[in-house]
């Protein structure tokens, strides 16, 4: 089955730019995924092709007209998850990622300047807001790419047989553990001796052991929801 | 001032991409920011240019080596901050992209694979591991651009005399207030009176109140935040 990426955007030649290359360009090649951009403009109404319009209430910036939108997006919607990127949505997670990959596909909602008039998500309550991370982004469109590549990795056959998609960041709800290579001694610092042991109950106690410090030490925030918030600081009492 | 981007990629073909177009484009055209890329694997010192090699201890997948990625960090060095892209790292906040973009510029480091030899951070202490999201991408390189992008956006000249740099989400510790655009009537659903009354006094408030609504309902971590916690419903009893 082909994951079918639709993106509305104003810029649709960023498309699929960074993911036609590498993992995800050959996995395009192959037709694990494709993409299929909307442009926005082409369904304005006036001779002038408007997309957007001064807020109302007044402020800085343009927000996107909600008739144009809605157009656009009707004109592709057809059952499939739609994820407009905004700073005001839901954080993405890696839990939704791997749902969406499991998917026919997405439709990417890309707005520019200051928004969506609200109506339209008003208008298409089916429609996901999404945001990628806390910062301000000129488009939705970096934070499209990101989301998708994070989906086609997890296709079938992408990654080959490898498990890189089980073991990892967010998957079990600890950061990974630190990750360490040949040479064994370099730059004065060795790996440690638990990985050189070959003893794997070891090594695989050391990886979670390490997983939860750096979880608990960098993400006080994972840590918490990893253990349900019922004991502060985490470690048995 | 030139806000220098320097990226460390295994890819550098990704680069500019979606940033040489629309705003940022303009932008770098302009000369407001520059984009120099480093191709990690320049740094191989073996005929094979080996740039990753199996993890210590086991496991799926490739580990970029720490001596080539210092090998390439090193030729670029230059007091800038260091960012490397890691789900491993310290989530990006708006206020560290602020930060950044009022500096010289930053060096990106763009991992691929299961990640980094941790001898390479525990050699380079100033580099930042950063995350992006909660979610794996399949490299560094649609973090960086995302980053990269946020950081563009805030450089003098680039939004023009706009104060959409100043309200907007995240800035005040609050997603933005929903907006609206012409026409006053679409599809049934009106703009909400008040904006269009012209008094600026009510408008403000209500904008102020859709937003902790808002942010409330969406992003409980922001508000408790935003009340410092000391509040758990964040109203006055």
């Amino acid at each position: 089955m082909t994951f079918a990426a639709t993106i509305l955007t104003l810029y649709p030649e960023m498309f699929p730019g960074p993911l036609g290359i590498s993992l995800a360009g050959r996995a395009l090649e192959r037709g694990d995924w494709n993409c299929q951009t909307v442009q926005i403009r082409d369904f304005a109404t006036d001779k002038h092709r408007t997309v957007d319009d001064t807020p109302a209430g007044g402020g800085a910036g343009m927000v996107l007209k909600a008739d144009v939108l809605a157009a656009a997006y009707d004109s592709v919607a057809d059952g499939r998850p739609a994820l407009a990127m905004t700073p005001r949505g839901k954080p993405i997670s890696q839990a939704r990622i791997r749902n969406l990959a499991q998917g026919p596909g997405a439709i990417f909602v890309c707005g520019r300047f200051e928004g969506f008039d609200e109506r339209f998500f008003d208008a298409r309550p089916e429609i996901e807001q999404v945001s990628l991370a806390d910062i301000v982004l000129s488009g939705g469109e970096p934070a499209a790419l990101a989301i998708l590549d994070a989906c086609i990795r997890l296709l079938p056959g992408v990654m080959g047989a490898s498990a890189s998609g089980i073991e990892e960041s967010f998957e079990d709800g600890l950061l990974e553990h630190p990750q360490f290579t040949r040479p064994p001694l370099w730059n004065g610092r060795e790996i440690p001796e638990v990985l050189r042991s070959g003893d794997h109950a070891r090594i695989a106690n050391w990886r979670r052991e390490r997983a939860q410090a750096d979880t608990l030490e960098r993400r006080p925030d994972l840590w918490k929801a990893y253990f349900g918030g019922s004991d502060t600081d985490g470690f048995d009492d």
